[in-house]
This record gives C-alpha cells, sequence and structure tokens, in this order.
C-alpha cells in the first residue's frame, strides 16, 4: 500500500469503473431490438457487442491496422453482432446505427462516481484514460457531469490500451514521472500494464459490471497501491475531504 | 452574419481571447526581474517574451523541426530573451526558470470569460483550440475555474496554429462538419485560417491584451459570422440564458 503523497494525477479506466456500460447499452437496445430482432434478448446482445472490443482493438495494437477512434471500431463491431444475430444491418438507416452506436456515449456512472471524482479533483488533476475516443469522453462527461479536468486516452496517444505506449505517453503530456500518476481501473489487467510503465494503481473493484453472474476482476490479483470499494473509498484513502 | 443554429462547438483561441496573458506574466516576472535583473522593466520583458513566440513555432509550422509542446518553447523563448537582456540563464536555478515558465499557466481569465463559458457551455460542446500544451492549458482550467468540455489544440492535433491541419484534424475529432463548429478569436489571422478550413467564426475585441497601446486587432478584418465584445456577449448572439 502506497499513501499517495507523490501523486499529483489520476487517470481513470471509463467503461466499468466510471459508468455502467451493460445497463446503459441495455438500456438503448430494448427498442432497437425490438424493431429489428424481437427475438434477441437486449442484455446478452450488450455483451456480444462487447466481446468484440478487444479483438477489434487488437488488430490496431498488432499493427496490423492503422489507428482509429473507437466509435469506428464499435460501429463495425455493431453490425458484426448484428450479422451474427441474422439482422441484415444494410436494411437499417445509417442515422439509426449512428443513434445506437452513440448509446456508447450516454451511459450512467455507478452511484458515487461523479461525488467521488468531485472530492479527487480538488487535490489531483483527473482524466480519464479510456480506450474511447474523445467525442465519446466529451459527450458522456457532459451528459453525466463527470467533472474531468481534460480528456486523454487512446485517441490522444494513438494506441489502445494495454499498449505501453498509451500510458508512457500520457504520463509525458501530463509531464509528470510515471511514479506521480496513478491509474484507476476495475480491471486487473489494466493496472498490471499501468505498473510495467511505472505508474501507481489502485483497484477499484466493479463486482456488476458484467451483470450478476460476473466472474473476473472481483479480486486483486496483484498487490496493488490502493485497494478501494469505490470512488468515495478511494477519496478518502487519497486523502479528500468530503 | 449567422444565426448559429447550426453550430455545435465552439473552439476558442485563449492566450488573449479567454486569459489576460500580459497582466498574468507581467506580475509573475516582478519578483523574478527584481532579484536577477532589476533594470528591466516586467512588462517589456512579457512583450519581448511573447515576440518570440510565433518565430519559435514557425520551426515547426514549415517542417525544420518535429513538434515539441509550448511548455518547451516557451522555456527556450525565456533563455532567448533573458540573454538579450544580458542576463547568463545559466546562473539560474533550473527550478527558478521552470517555475517562472509555469506562468503561462497561471494567467487570469479576463472579467467576463467564465461567466460567458458557462452559458455557452449548456447549449454547446466547448474547448481551448490553443497552442498552448494540454498540461499548460488543464493547469490553467483549473486555476481559473475554465469550464472546458475537453481539452483540445496544437498538442492533440501535432501542429501549430494557424497551419490548416489544426482546425481539420479538431473538427474530425468532434465527429462534426466543419460548418458545425465555430472558431472564437481575439485575432483576426486566427480566424481567416479556420474560415479557409470551412469552420464559422466569431470575433472577440480584445483591446488591451497588448497593453494600453495596442494597435493590432482592434477591428474585424473580414465579415466574420460573429462579432461580440465580450464572452457574454457572444452567449447572447448564440441564444444562450444568462
Amino acid at each position: 500500500m502506497s499513501d499517495g503523497r507523490q501523486i499529483k494525477a489520476l487517470l481513470f479506466d471509463v467503461f466499468g469503473t466510471v459508468v455502467d456500460w451493460r445497463t446503459g447499452v441495455t438500456r438503448e437496445l430494448y427498442p432497437f431490438l425490438n424493431r429489428f430482432a424481437p427475438q434477441v434478448d437486449a442484455a446478452e446482445f450488450a455483451d456480444a457487442w462487447r466481446r468484440q472490443y478487444s479483438p477489434a482493438m487488437e488488430e490496431i495494437r498488432s499493427g496490423r491496422r492503422p489507428f482509429v477512434p473507437l466509435d469506428v471500431l464499435h460501429r463495425e463491431n455493431l453490425k458484426k453482432v448484428l450479422s451474427d444475430y441474422g439482422v441484415d444491418s444494410s436494411s437499417i438507416s445509417a442515422q439509426e446505427i449512428e443513434d445506437l452506436n452513440f448509446s456508447w456515449h450516454r451511459l450512467d456512472p455507478w452511484p458515487d462516481s461523479v461525488a467521488g471524482l468531485l472530492r479527487l479533483k480538488r487535490r489531483f488533476m483527473i482524466a480519464p484514460l479510456s480506450n474511447g475516443n474523445i467525442r465519446l469522453m466529451m459527450d458522456m462527461a457532459k451528459r453525466a457531469a463527470l467533472p474531468w479536468d481534460a480528456i486523454l486516452g487512446a485517441e490522444v496517444a494513438r494506441a489502445y490500451k494495454p499498449s505501453p505506449e498509451v500510458y508512457s505517453k500520457t504520463v509525458e503530456i501530463l509531464g509528470l514521472h510515471p511514479a506521480e500518476v496513478c491509474m484507476v481501473a476495475a480491471h486487473n489487467g489494466d493496472l498490471a500494464a499501468a505498473r510495467l510503465c511505472g505508474l501507481k494503481t489502485a483497484f477499484l473493484v466493479r463486482p456488476t459490471e458484467h451483470g450478476p453472474g460476473q466472474t473476473s476482476d472481483l479480486h486483486a490479483e496483484q498487490h496493488w497501491d490502493f485497494l478501494a470499494t469505490d470512488m468515495n473509498d478511494l477519496a478518502t484513502q487519497l486523502g479528500c475531504p468530503t
């Protein structure tokens, strides 16, 4: 465990850590699927859409494909999943596809996120270090009142987590030493990659990110610098007044 | 004149348009010069430091030098100006040079800036499109309560205004058409470059940016889409309630 006195900036994973993507995407899938694929379960579709996330980014992480923002990957992945469920996406207007794709811009924060971030912001620089693109993060922040000091992440670094350059370029942009920056995430893999780049790490457990039957990321897999039950707990551990 | 109904995002020049760089830098130069060069006038030194700004960026705009953030150029320019005034900067500690260099991070907004931006933020996405780097813009925003939705600009686009790619890449990041984006600046040259990229333009006159004897940018040099006396006037013209 660390006392955090050296830390000047906190970087946050967003999907799952700050916002509840599964509930938000499922909510917007109901009316869409009701029209185009009424036999499909919305939460199951949301999970299938999310399962395409990492393989799509892997094309870019591996260098097989140049960087494109996550909105582009989400749209491609949506069409693929529709096709997997037997829905011909070419029969749906581009505007309707785009509206659904932007459901990722309209996710709700976990109940503790905004209050905790407001406390942390008074003492630290706070920014997302998400694979979501700038416009996505900005739309989400405006709607959900996430009080970021800047929008950092994959699109600024032109690479996807957990590639090391995402963490290192972001630390460089902040003009800080890696040990002055703490990565906050509900995912052990994200923290492991950040630690390899010299960042401090805070594990924030989100046991229902993947729904009621979640089996992954329920426990810390390394001795992270901080272990928090939610954003307010993290703020308290880092000495931020309520 | 335009009615602004098409506009979704406003991008702001910052030095001179949103904040009063000359007063802020001069204020921090007093104690510094008092120690190292008491014969030098602080406002005159601030002007000399600022005069190095465009030539330093021109090295990068021309392709003769790879992109470096403005903090680096400001530090180099400071040492050059110290030398021009006969001060040996190697006799001053790196920390003291750095502290003074960060005076650009601690500039005060014009009296109308924050109130006007808060009104504009309710209706539009708002972001700086400054040549200042992300850390500079973020430090400034935290200190001065500038309510940006994201920090965009030179460091994100990896190019300096008025190079066209700064405007075009930023519009692309926003996922908008150029005509849905309005550049707000107190400088005719900035607006001319933005207009060539298809953006809307708003001229905000700042008659004392360069001190009491200012002769440049006192008037619109083209028929810009909006002409505003200050940030609140712009908000009113764009239909934002008080």
